[in-house]
Parts: structure tokens; C-alpha cells; sequence
């Protein structure tokens, strides 16, 4: 398959070239579909906007951040936004089509879709939070120390109070034992940096290799294609230069070194390329990469002197059987290469989703010390990420151990969401694959299915004559007509051409069974009205 | 003063004219800080510097964010890092001074220096992160109804769940609710962006206006000096350019808008000059703006077609006999003028001091809807702040009324801790002022004291001989000698040839007086060594 659209990837990559220029059909596009954003928001936004047009403004489209105009993010984009606008209609009695409820798989918010918090982690906040239940005989022992040892590292032992830049000393400390016990080699707790989710770091890091000089290239950042589009928004919000390599779907999402080669050589005449992405297990395509795998890319960076940054938020969701994850850490240990490396982990994925929470890390390997510590002083003008975020990693960093009292209330309530998850991963693949037209890969790991749809020609010509991206008209009409909110393809990248949309396995079972049901019948008449 | 100082402003001023250049001097100026700093942090970082040298490197101090480089953030700078290093000694049993405690009045971090948190907003956070607490009969009803309200608008009724990314619905109507209470004028609660602190806003605000051309002027930023290094740190970091107008010291650090104009003028040839940041009331220099000077400003900034970005974290902050906080939109709504003005609140000051939290909000007036929707779709891609963080705000932004059973005791801890601070206040101002040589202003609002220090010729030679600025050897002394952590003035910036220091009014009562009083000593010894 890649193979075979070598010439369409070409074609696309050499349109691509000056995607970081400014760029005016893409902002007047942009434009146009922040009216349609707008609109939605606000029905009023015609009049608001005549009172305020006789005013002079000091910021205007013209004069802001060109890049911020470009950059998208779909998973937040318009079609979620029309997602909540029919739920305040459901809310007020109309409905625009034949459902009741708005089924929201288009983002990973594991508590929104019905997962509960576990028990444990829940405490621990708690008693750090309100120190009186500390002498709650209902809590248990573990919970209490736990949150003595953790508070006799705040200022003033509050969590009130800012902690490091770069965390809690202590929550480093249990982040690095972690890594440690995982991968089996030494991390250095200075090496780790706690923040407001895995995005914080990331969007971070990619600021500090973000060297623009004028008359200069701009620096280049390898990502996947299909991709979680925090990177395309921020390398785009950063105006930095997007090296597009497309992972293979024919064969289950993976990633082929040729491909890696051909984005980067043909990227060098653009620009200067610095980083290579790498999401594993992987978000839209929930594929897990092989150990051998790893050992290639790993040495392809440091061939081309590239620093990775390794995305491993879904590092505890693996479902197919004998997959294993396999940190970069670990494989570049074991090869005794070295290479800067970032690895991000989250509070918000794995068993525990707890997204808003706000809690994440990234561990630093073989960074320059000096690049680090301004690393480090760059974050300072940030003060800190949430203490009660930074307490909550550390529940799943150093969860509690065999014969503590809140063993095996974790233990059960951990493996009841990764065993429901697991059987759901299987559902969306087999439903998606028995419906005629649809095409989905296993998904192996993370959260996401990307099926590829196959589109009727009437169906993408009357996409075009609305000015619409045709996955984004199916997925609006999908929405539209059954409550199911799922993200077009076009949001994270796709083979010009293909088109393909990534839904999240979240709903719970009974729901997802009925969304699948409804899917089945969308596609089946979506088909019949275009053929 | 400002008059008699207007030379050396000039001066000054032109000697920065290409402050946002690459400026090697100040780069390697700061490479050698950091150095500094990395063996503070780490004293293997020799050892440790040369196993990695042996190795190429992806990114250097040469080829990374050069403005990351020039960035300097002060309230954390080398200073405050001494100030851990002498903690963890003194933990260890080794005293570099005549102390046996590091007072930490570097950082405006209420908890960390002591401070206890207020009862209902831990009793809140507490039962919205632990929902079995809802059924306990020792919490109050208010604090159980708040908690189902708040709950109800997160995802799944979790705070797990991702918020929308401009926060949550009823949290953003509260906060419109209070500014409407507070100023007697409307307010849109789509216009509320819900932040974590402050400072994240501010620096969203920052890179939404930051429109870098090829070969066109910079975007100007005008800050007050002294100022709050969060701006400095955060235009130097965005490539912004720096308009500095000085506050006049000799009138309590009030605002002459001649010196605005002046700045304002002076920078026209080097930037395009888009925002104006007032602080108020000030930090460092406690100062409040009268309503008169406010009227002005508008007047000042609406002629010049600037937007504001009023920086009112200290607005529960007044000690002043007779002072009153006067918000920029209520002065702003009063002259029926409308320009586009961002107000920025924050959980972390006032009376909660609830810094770990992360909360904060800024409420965008007068913005051109088109700039106001890809500022939203920006905040997008950072998903949302902490959920816990803006179920803290809600608690101040609509804190308990008269008759609800958690009234009282939310009023008196409020008044018990405004009072302190009123009463420190006083005690740092009359203190340093009894201290020859040292001249503060009052302390009418906010946390900090600004005072200045007269430098004997010989100490700030010794400096120099030591590549230190003057103001920086006086505290790094005085950490060393006393334990006092207090940071220089040239962190905020003053008039060059002057030498100031920001300390916070924070330390408790009895702890303020011990540190006055080894003040005082330091001060004399110090004068009579360098006389």
C-alpha cells in the first residue's frame, strides 16, 4: 500500500512545501470556518459583531499571530463544537435528529464516557486536600502515610503552596523508581519533569528546539501520519516546519524506515530537522511497535542526529495478544546508544483517565546539562503545574504494593477498566470490519480505532460543493443524524485521497453495542443516498 | 526623580534599542549563570559534563531557542536556588552562616511561609475529588450543594473529566457574576477564560499577539519597571520587544503618563508597539493606582491603539488607609470607552493564597470576535487547566453569603489573614525605613516591599570584580549570612545606577520581627565592611 501510493505521498509532501510559510488560502480557510465556529457559539455574533466593527480594534486578524490563524485542532474542532450545540438543544427539548443523546467518542476523557476514578487515588487527593480526615479512622493507613510523606515535601506542608518548577522532589524520585522498575536501567529523579499533563511537556520541549533565525530554515519535526494533532497544532502555532512520514496501514499501522528516510531527505531542502515524534502505542491508530522496530528508529536518529521525543501516554493500554510495550528508554539502554530522548507518560490515559486532573511527566535522557538547565529555567516563568495533579501521578507511579491495605481494591478496580477496555478494542475493529465499505486495523493498544472509509464519488463532490473536506461531511452528517461524534480523519493527517475517521473505545459496553448498531445503519444509508 | 533621572532613562533605554536581537553578550552572560546554577543543582556536573561531551549532541546552547537562552526569571533565579541548597545543608546538620533556617521571602507563596488554607474551599475540593464525603454529616450543606452544582457541568460528573477548554460553563458564569458585583457593569461569561494562574493566560495573551514578520518590526510590549519578571521572561522568551516605562518612585510608584508617552515614542523606530501591561495593585512595588491615573491610562492606550492587559491579582490586596482597588473594566465601562482590555485574577494571592491549586481567569473585554475565536482555538490544544483548580476559583469568585452555614468562618479566616497582612505591611515598611541607607515606599497594597538601597562605591566594585550586578552580591550576601532569601532588584528592573530588592510581607508575625531584626544587622555590618 505504501508502496503503491508512493507517487500520491510525493505529490503531497511537494505541496506541502512551504506549509510553514505564511500561507493565504489557509488562513482565509481558517477564517471561514471560525465564522462557522462562531456562529455556533453565538447566535448573536451578527449583531455583536456590527456594534464592535465601528470600533477601531488594536487586534485584528490582520495584525495576531498568523500562526495561531493556521493551526488546528480538530479534536476540539467544529464538529465537537456542533456535538455540544445539540446538546444544549437535546437539553431544551429539540432534537435535530432521531436520538437522545450526543455519544461523544471523539476525545480520550475516560471519566466523561462513565469510567469511575479509582478508589485510591481519590483518597490520597482528598486527605492531601483536607488534612482533618488524616484522622478519619474510614481511610486507610497506606492513604495516610502516603499523603504525610508527600505534604512533608510541600512548602508549609500545604499543597497550597508552589512546588518546584519541575515538581515535588519526591514525586521525581517515585517517577524515576518507576521507570526504573519498568525498563530495568537507572533514572536519573533529575531527569524528571512534572507537568499539567503530557501536552504541557511536549508543547515545552518543542519551544526549546525552536531556533528561528532570520533568513535561516526553520526547524523540522518528524511526525507520524495519521497523528495526534497536539503536534501538528503546535509546530504549526510555533511556526516550525511539520516532516510528514506516513505510517504503513496495510500492515497494522507500522513504522518502515524507508519511509522515515524518504520524509527526512526530502525535508532537508526546507528545513533543518531536529526532533523525530514517535507515538507509541499509537494515537489515532492504536498500533503497538515491535522491539525491532524501535531498534531501527532509534538508530536512524542517531544517524541523523535527531532527538526523540517519545510519546508513551497509552504505555498501560495493550490488548492484543503477546503484544508488549517496549519503552525507547529501555531498547536505547539495551543498545548502549545515546541520544536525547524525552519520554512523556499522563495521568489522563492508562487505567486511571484522570484527565482533569491535569497530571503528566517527561524524562529527559542524554540531554546537554546546559541545554537542560535552561530547560529547566524556562519552565520557572511557568511556577508549577498542579500540586494536586503532581500528587495524583504519584498514586500510579508508585501505586500501592502487595499486603498494603489499598492493594486490592486497586488491583481490582485497575484490571476491571483494562479488561472492559480490551474487549472493547475488539468490538470496534470486528463491527467495523463487517460493514461493507469500512476497513479497520486491530487495535492493539491505546484508545483509538482509525478505520478507513471508502466514499461514494457523489458523496465527496457534494462535500466540495459546500467547501468541505469529505470525511468532515460524513462525520457531520453522522453526527447529525445519530448523536455519534467521532473525529474526521483530515484532523490528524491521512493519504491524500483515503479518508478515515478515529473514534475512541470508551462508551461503556451497553452504549457501545447501541453505537455500533447506529453506526451500521448511518453507513448502510449514507451509501444508498450517494451511490 | 524621574525628572532629575531622565538622562540615565534615555540612556538606558537607547543601550537596549536591539534587546531583542541575538545579543551574544547577554547569551554568554547567561551561559555562565547557568553553569553557576548546574553546579548548585548538581555538583557531579563536572564529572557528569564530561562522559556526555564525548558524545554528539541534537541540540546545544548553540542551536536550541536562543531567546530560552536570554530569558532570565529572577523570583527562581540563582538566588533561590542557593536558598535549597543551604535548606538541604541545613538538613544535613551543616550551617554555611550564623542561622539555623532559611526565611523564604523570596516568593509570593502564602502556604510555603505558613498560612493555613480556608476551611471551604479544602471542604469543596475535598468532596468533589472523594464523593463518598457528600454523605458525611460533618461537612456543611452549602459546601455538599456546591459540589453537586459544580459536579453537574463536569464530563460524567467527574473532575476527572477534561473541562471545556476555556473552563467550565458554571465556573465562567460565577466569575462573570463577581466582576459584574464587583464593578456594577455586565459582564459576558463568554468572555471568562478560565487559566491555570494567571500567568498561563498571560502568556497565551502574549503569544496570541506575537506576529512575527521576515524583516518587519518586532511587537512592542510595554511593561512597567520594576516590574513582575513573568513579562520580561515571557517577551524575551517569545521574541517579543520590551518597552520599559519607569514608575516614579519618588511618588509611591505611581504611573506619569508623560513617561508612557515617552517610552511609548522612543520605541516606535525599533517595534510595533500592541500591548500595554499595567500591574495594579503592584507588583513589586505595592503601590495602588488611583482611579484618576486609571482614567488616564484608558485615555493613554485608546489614543495609541494599545491593548491592555491589566494584571489585578492583588485586587483583595489593600492595606492603605482610605486606598480602594478600582478594576480597569469598571473605569473603562464608567467612560464609555472600548478598547480591547484583558483583566487577569488569580487563586493563588488575595486571602487564599492557593498557589499549588492553579487557578486564575481573564476576562477578554472589547475583542474583535474573529481574534477572540482563534484565541479560544488556541487554548484548545492545551485540552484545559486543572479541574480542581477551577472548582478552587469558584470558591472566591462566589464565595459563601451571609446565612449560609459556612458564612462565618469563611469571613473570619478571610479577615484574619487580610489583617496580618495589613499589619506586616507596616511593620516591613517603618522597619527598612528606620535602617540608614534604606528608603522604602508604603506598602498600600499587595505582598512585596520594594525598597532602596544605597550602595557603598566599594561593594559594588567587589561585585564587579566578581561579574555579579551589585544588587544581586547584597543578597546573595545577605542569604549566606542571615538565611534571609529575598531577590534583587535588577530581577525586576530599576533605574540603572539604583539598587533595590523585592522581599515579600509574607513570613508569620513572629518571624517577621527575627527577620527585621538580623535585617538590620546584616544591613550595618555590611555598610561598615564595604565604608
Amino acid at each position: 500500500m505504501l508502496q503503491s501510493n508512493c507517487s500520491s505521498i510525493r505529490k503531497f509532501s511537494d505541496s506541502t512545501k512551504s506549509n510553514n510559510r505564511i500561507n493565504n488560502r489557509i488562513i482565509n480557510q481558517s477564517k471561514a470556518l471560525l465564522g462557522y465556529q462562531q456562529e455556533i457559539n453565538n447566535p448573536k455574533s451578527q449583531q455583536y459583531s456590527s456594534t464592535t466593527m465601528t470600533n477601531e480594534h488594536a487586534l485584528t486578524t490582520d495584525n495576531i499571530n498568523q500562526n495561531a490563524i493556521r493551526m488546528e485542532y480538530a479534536v476540539r474542532g467544529p464538529i465537537v463544537i456542533r456535538a455540544g450545540e445539540i446538546e444544549r438543544q437535546l437539553r431544551d427539548g429539540i432534537s435535530p435528529g432521531n436520538f437522545d443523546k450526543v455519544i461523544r467518542a471523539n476525545i480520550g476523557d475516560c471519566h466523561a464516557t462513565g469510567q469511575k476514578p479509582l478508589t485510591f487515588i481519590r483518597q490520597v487527593i482528598a486527605c492531601a486536600t483536607e488534612n482533618s480526615l488524616l484522622e478519619n479512622s474510614s481511610y486507610p493507613a497506606d492513604v495516610k502515610e502516603r499523603v504525610k510523606l508527600l505534604l512533608s515535601y510541600c512548602g508549609g506542608k500545604s499543597a497550597g503552596a508552589y512546588s518546584e518548577s519541575t515538581g515535588i522532589e519526591i514525586v521525581r524520585r517515585h517517577v524515576a523508581d518507576y521507570i526504573k522498575e519498568r525498563d530495568g536501567f537507572d533514572s536519573d529523579w533529575q531527569n524528571i519533569v512534572l507537568s499539567g499533563g503530557a501536552s504541557e511537556v511536549i508543547r515545552s520541549l518543542l519551544s526549546l528546539v525552536n531556533n528561528q533565525q532570520p533568513n535561516e530554515k526553520l526547524i523540522g519535526v518528524m511526525i507520524p501520519i495519521p497523528q495526534y494533532p497536539l503536534y501538528s497544532a503546535t509546530i504549526a502555532e510555533y511556526g516550525m516546519h511539520q516532516i510528514s512520514y506516513y505510517l504503513d496501514e496495510d500492515k497494522e499501522w507500522s513504522l518502515d524506515i524507508n519511509e522515515l528516510e524518504r520524509s527526512l531527505n526530502e525535508s532537508r531542502a526546507h528545513c533543518k530537522p531536529r526532533v523525530l515524534v514517535v507515538i507509541n502505542p499509537g494515537n489515532p491508530t492504536g498500533s503497538i511497535l515491535s522491539k525491532e522496530n524501535i531498534v531501527e528508529i532509534i538508530k536512524f536518529a542517531r544517524r541523523n542526529n535527531l532527538m526523540i521525543i517519545a510519546d508513551e501516554v497509552y504505555q498501560h493500554n495493550i490488548y492484543a495478544q503477546g503484544a508488549q510495550f517496549h519503552s525507547f528508554k529501555k531498547v536505547m539502554s539495551e543498545l548502549g546508544i545515546e541520544l536525547e530522548l524525552a519520554s512523556c507518560m499522563s495521568l489522563s490515559k492508562g487505567y486511571m483517565g484522570e484527565c482533569g486532573l491535569r497530571g503528566g511527566y517527561g524524562e529527559l535522557v542524554n540531554f546537554d546539562p546546559q541545554v537542560k538547565a535552561i530547560f529547566y529555567k524556562m519552565l520557572s516563568a511557568k511556577l508549577c503545574c498542579s500540586v494536586l495533579g503532581q500528587i495524583g501521578l504519584d498514586c500510579i507511579v508508585n501505586p500501592p504494593k502487595a499486603g498494603d491495605p489499598s492493594y486490592e481494591l486497586f488491583k481490582k478496580e485497575k484490571e476491571a477498566v483494562l479488561n472492559s477496555l480490551k474487549k472493547k478494542a475488539e468490538i470496534v475493529a470486528n463491527t467495523f470490519n463487517s460493514i461493507p465499505g469500512i476497513k479497520c486495523n486491530k487495535v492493539a493498544g491505546a484508545m483509538y480505532a482509525f478505520p478507513k472509509i471508502d466514499l461514494p464519488e457523489k458523496a465527496i463532490k457534494k462535500a466540495e460543493s459546500l467547501g468541505q473536506k469529505p470525511d468532515f461531511f460524513y462525520a457531520m452528517k453522522l453526527l447529525e443524524t445519530t448523536g455519534i461524534c467521532i473525529v474526521p480523519g483530515s484532523g490528524f493527517g491521512q493519504i491524500p485521497g483515503t479518508y478515515h475517521f478515529r473514534t475512541t473505545i470508551l462508551p461503556p459496553e451497553e452504549q457501545m453495542q447501541d453505537m455500533m448498531t447506529k453506526f451500521t445503519k448511518f453507513h448502510s444509508d449514507f451509501i444508498e443516498e450517494f451511490k
